[in-house]
Order: C-alpha cells, then sequence, then structure tokens
C-alpha cells in the first residue's frame, strides 16, 4: 500500500487553486475513473451518489469540501459564515458516519485559531489542515491493521462485509488494515467478502482491493454468510464502522447486526474496526443514531434493469446498529478495545496511545 | 388464484401429441413470456436454468418431462428402458430438490401398473399420471394455506424468502399459500420478501405474485432482514422447502438458514411450508442433503454487468440446511407438525389428513 503509484482514494492536487481528486467508486471494478471536483456541490454530490464513500475517506472529503467552500471568500469576516454554510451543506450529503462532523469540526477549530493572521494565513491553513487530516488517516489506519492483525490465523479465513478498506480511507483501510498487515506478515488465508447489497461494496470494491493486492478473496451472497461460517471457512469476522457510540453500539452497512448474530450463533468472533474519530461519545447508544434511508431504486433499479416489478414497495435502510454485546471487540489505532462498553470506549480517550501511529 | 385466465406455472398443452408449456421465470418481472418444451432436454435446460423452478413446479415438469421420454418409444418392451433413461437425465438437471424423484417414482409406479395393457393406455395414462400430479399439488397447496393461515396476523407482517409461491408450484404455492388464504379471509398484512441473491426470486417472482394478487409487499436487501425483524416490522417468517430430511432439518434457498438463526434471535417463530412430497424420509437428516453448487457467473455476472474482478474467486451455493431446532413447525397439506422432530415427521405419513384437500 506504500506504493507512490498506487491510485489514491481521494487527495488534493496542487496548491490552493487546486482541486479534489478522487477515484469513483461507483465505476469500479468495470472502470477505473478518477473524479475531479472543484466545488463545494461537486464534493457534496460525490458523497451523496457515493462516488466516494468508507466514513473515513467522507470524513476526508469534507474537510476538502470545506477548503472549496472557503477559498473564494474575499475578506476575513466572511470567513466563519461561509465556513458554517459550507460544513452544514456538506453534512446533508449522508447523516450516519460521524467522521464528516468529526472533520468538519476541526476545520472549524483551526480557522478559528487562525482567526487575525489575514484571510491567506486562514485559507492555506485550512488547505494544510484538510491534507493533515488525510496524512493522520493513513497512519492510523496503518496502526489499525498493527493492532488487529494477530486477530487473523494463518491459514484460516476471515469474513468482512461491505468495503473497509483502502478505498473506504487515505488508504490501508480499517477491517481490511487488519487483513494487509496479517498477509504482509506472510499470513495465508482467504478473506470472504459478502458481495453487499445494494450497491455492492463488497463485490466491486473489497474485490478489487484485495486483487489488487496479490489477497485471496472469494465474494458470496449476503445470504451465504451463515452457510461459509457453519462450513468453518472463517474464523474471524471484522467490519468497519460508520459510527461508534459511547457504549459501543455500531452503525455499519445494513447487514453488519445480521452477521453479528450469525458470528454469535457459529462462535466465530466478530470485531469492528475503526478509527478513534468514528467514536462519537456525543452519542450515548446506537438508538440516538440516525439511520440513512437510500432511494428505493438502487434495490429495484440497481443494475439499471428492473428486478422489481411496479407496485411492489422497498424498504432500503443503508445502515444497521450492531449492539455493544455482540462485538468482541473494537480494533483502533490505540489498540483492540475489549469488552466493548461505555468505561472502555471512554478510556479510549484518556489514555496515550499504546501503539504509536506510524508514518510511511 | 382461481382465476382460470390467471397464467399458469407450467400445464400440458393438448393431447399426447402435445407439449409443456410454462412460464419462463427468468424473464419475470421484465416481460412475461411463456415457453413450450416438447423434447425432454427442452425441459433439463428449463429445470437447469430455473426458467421453472420451486421444488413443487420441478416435479411436475419431471413428471411432464417423462411423457416427453417415453410417448415415441416403439414397443412396450423398450418403454421401461426409455423411463429409466429419461428420470436418470431429468434427476442430473439440479440435485437438491426431492420433488423431481418422488414425482419420477410415482411416474415409474405408474408405467409398471399398465405394463402388459398395450403402449398406447401407457403412454396415455403417463400423461394422465402427470396431470394428476399437477392437480393434486394445487390442491396441497392450497390445503397448506389453510394449515398455515392461522400464522398470520391481521395488521402484522410476513416475512418470506426465494420464492415459495404460485409460481414454484402448480398454483397458490407453499409459504405463500397461507398468504393468500390469509389475505382471502380479509387479513390486512404486508409481506417482506428478500430479494433473494443471486437470482432474485424474492424481488422479481414473490414480488411479481404478490402485486398481482393485490397483496402488500415491500422487498428488502437479503441482508436488511436482521434490521427489518429488530423494527418489529414482522410477526412471523414463512418460507418453503426443497427438501425435508425424516429429523426436519430442510434445504432450501441459500439464505435461509441465516434468517432462521436471525428469527430466533429476534423471537420471531420461523415455519416452513411444504408437501408431503417435499418431505424425504430416505435423507435421515440434514447432512445427507446434497447441497447443488451453482455457476459462479450467478453472483459475478448476474445482472450482465461485471460485478466482481477478474481474479475474485466466487462462492455460490444454491441452497443451506436449516436444522429442525430452529424450525417452529413444518405447515403441510395436512395441518402444522410441531415441535418438528423425526417422530413427529414420521407421524406425518401414518396418520389420515386432518384437513382434507379441497379441489377448486
Amino acid at each position: 500500500m506504500a506504493d507512490p503509484d498506487r491510485p489514491k482514494t481521494i487527495r488534493w492536487v496542487g496548491d490552493l487553486a487546486g482541486h479534489v481528486e478522487l477515484i469513483d467508486q461507483t465505476a469500479l471494478p468495470v472502470e477505473f475513473r478518477v473524479l475531479a471536483c472543484r466545488t463545494v456541490e461537486s464534493v457534496w454530490q460525490a458523497i451523496r451518489e457515493m462516488k466516494i464513500r468508507g466514513a473515513p475517506a467522507i470524513g476526508i472529503a469534507a474537510a476538502m469540501g470545506v477548503v472549496l467552500g472557503v477559498r473564494d471568500v474575499a475578506d476575513e469576516a466572511s470567513v466563519r459564515t461561509a465556513l458554517r454554510k459550507t460544513c452544514e451543506y456538506l453534512a446533508s450529503a449522508r447523516p450516519t458516519a460521524v467522521n464528516p462532523a468529526w472533520a468538519m469540526r476541526r476545520m472549524e477549530a483551526c480557522a478559528s485559531r487562525l482567526m487575525g493572521q489575514g484571510l491567506e494565513v486562514i485559507k492555506v491553513g485550512l488547505l494544510e489542515e484538510a491534507k493533515a487530516i488525510l496524512v493522520e488517516d493513513a497512519a492510523t489506519c496503518r496502526a489499525i491493521g498493527e493492532s488487529g492483525k494477530h486477530l487473523i490465523a494463518d491459514g484460516e479465513g476471515v469474513m468482512t462485509h461491505c468495503n473497509a478498506g483502502a478505498l473506504a480511507t487515505a488508504e490501508y483501510g480499517t477491517a481490511l488494515a487488519c487483513v494487509y498487515a496479517a498477509h504482509a506478515e506472510g499470513k495465508k488465508f482467504t478473506v470472504y467478502a459478502t458481495e453487499t447489497r445494494p450497491l455492492l461494496q463488497g463485490a466491486r470494491l473489497t474485490a478489487w482491493e484485495l486483487v489488487q493486492a496479490g489477497i485471496d478473496v472469494t465474494v458470496i451472497c449476503d445470504s451465504a454468510a451463515a452457510q461459509v461460517m457453519k462450513e468453518h471457512k472463517v474464523s474471524v469476522v471484522i467490519t468497519g464502522a460508520d459510527r461508534v457510540a459511547a457504549n459501543g453500539d455500531t452503525a455499519n452497512k445494513i447487514g453488519t447486526y445480521g452477521m453479528a448474530l450469525l458470528s454469535q450463533a457459529h462462535d466465530v468472533p466478530f470485531y469492528v474496526a475503526a478509527p478513534g474519530s468514528t467514536i462519537d461519545l456525543q452519542t450515548p447508544s446506537g438508538e440516538a443514531i440516525k439511520i440513512e434511508q437510500r432511494p428505493p431504486e438502487e434495490v429495484s433499479r440497481g443494475f439499471g434493469l428492473r428486478t422489481i416489478p411496479d407496485g411492489a414497495a422497498c424498504y432500503n435502510p443503508a445502515f444497521d446498529v450492531t449492539p455493544a454485546r455482540l462485538i468482541h471487540g473494537l480494533i483502533t489505532e490505540k489498540g483492540v478495545i475489549h469488552p466493548v462498553c461505555e468505561e472502555r470506549v471512554r478510556e479510549f480517550f484518556g489514555i496515550p496511545a499504546c501503539i504509536r501511529p506510524k508514518r510511511d
């Protein structure tokens, strides 16, 4: 993943007059297409249409979107208004992941620090902050991989859902960071990736990433997860997270909760991998997490074909919440939080990092 | 369902020189296409390619295929050989459902009874037997509906997986027979149909049937089943079966086993609806059931699009086995078998029908 030629999920190209460049994830695996976003609106749209997705990645996109929303402001007095407006707008693109809110709070704090130093300093400072969020995310992901790699056993299978890989983050991923780190140690294993209807992030993105990295990957229908566990093909399940509540309840891609229940039924430990920026102490439990409802057409017309007859309704929640009691551990950049409960989650923010994030 | 104009899943058209006509289920819901099968090979292909599917329906198709395989035999001495060859060939189309084997045993027994009565009598007798299997299946399905309709509560939701409806049987269905019968009583409820990847029988077929019948249906991704249960949207789950072993273990569409586990976790009773012809006393338990592996392209190219990158493997079991302990009851034409255990399943074959199958 340290290959500099490797395509990046998202990056800022050029100086303050530059733009955001991201891999259009809706086109994979058929086409590798890079998208340039030069306006806040185009960033909003890329997030909404899931051209970029994954909680950490859309956090970075939101931070860079803030830069785009502020860079044309004509005087320092207008910065705060433009910033607030941009943040509100970008937050409306998708409601469940907490990382955009976290990233935008960082951008606002950065602007506050720089107020009074002149417009150019603020603008350049915001760009540097957005770039720092990206660099830190990559380092955090690498640390998550180090925290979780021991959970993958040589010769055993790993199951994951959706895509919590390089494409969901600056690079390396969260759940897949553990996979990449275990692979780097020379372990041999197969990743069972559920295809993840309706948008097939597992089939399209996780499989694509792992094939590129030379890691064995087998795609299964979401409905085959129980059977694969019954056949003892996997010894651990690791997924990502869109928001972890203070008590450890975790919102993630629809199907995660069911997978956690199936893991419990088969005595397969179920882990969630996520950076601290995905843990939201303001949300006491999963009940307080707003679940995004996505358009029914993702299910009924998802492949450009009519797969559901007119007259039938569709229910398409994008996420579900896995209660903390089903999660064996939270794999973070500071180590594995276990057991998953409010006390341990809060400790995460109070204790010094036990694993130092390494830079590339 | 008594509407004579309503398209039929499968029927025999004309006299002994006639042919099998069936709804091409791969074209629904986009197109309503009727397929004529005039050779054993075309019946085999229709079963293999799932143009007709559903355990009872492919049982009927196999019986009618036997007629096609025998009708050109030139002398009585060759009937038995042709019949055996045809049965072996048709059995190879799909291995998991037991109904084709059951139907073909009936056809063989019929031929044995008629031996010595002349070639024409045997051929016509076999056609009559195949038609009788169809008529009896319709009556059986209606009786299943009567057995199970009380399980659906007015104002509550029902979940089902795949298609165990009119399209899976002569008419009326097994799981959906309960839905149709409850609807006929005036109960209001919503059916939550999982789309059922890879071939989308829930999205395409169950939704199509229910829309036609004026019954509320909401399609969900397979991965949303747990969330729908958690939201208390359904008070019962009813699926069909491809083979029920002597101890009650049930093979059905991949995803059924997981759905049964999720039902247990949410205290939602999980029922299997199936005719006696699907119960196979020769199979002691689920471990003895051969699970059909379907081509990976159903997952990776299922919509004519490449959804999985080259280099990624696919695992595509068509069925899974739900252990009897997870099944609250087997809804049969003779009533509900409960608890589901070998003793009760064997009783099914020894006791007189407590609900008489009603003819239309």
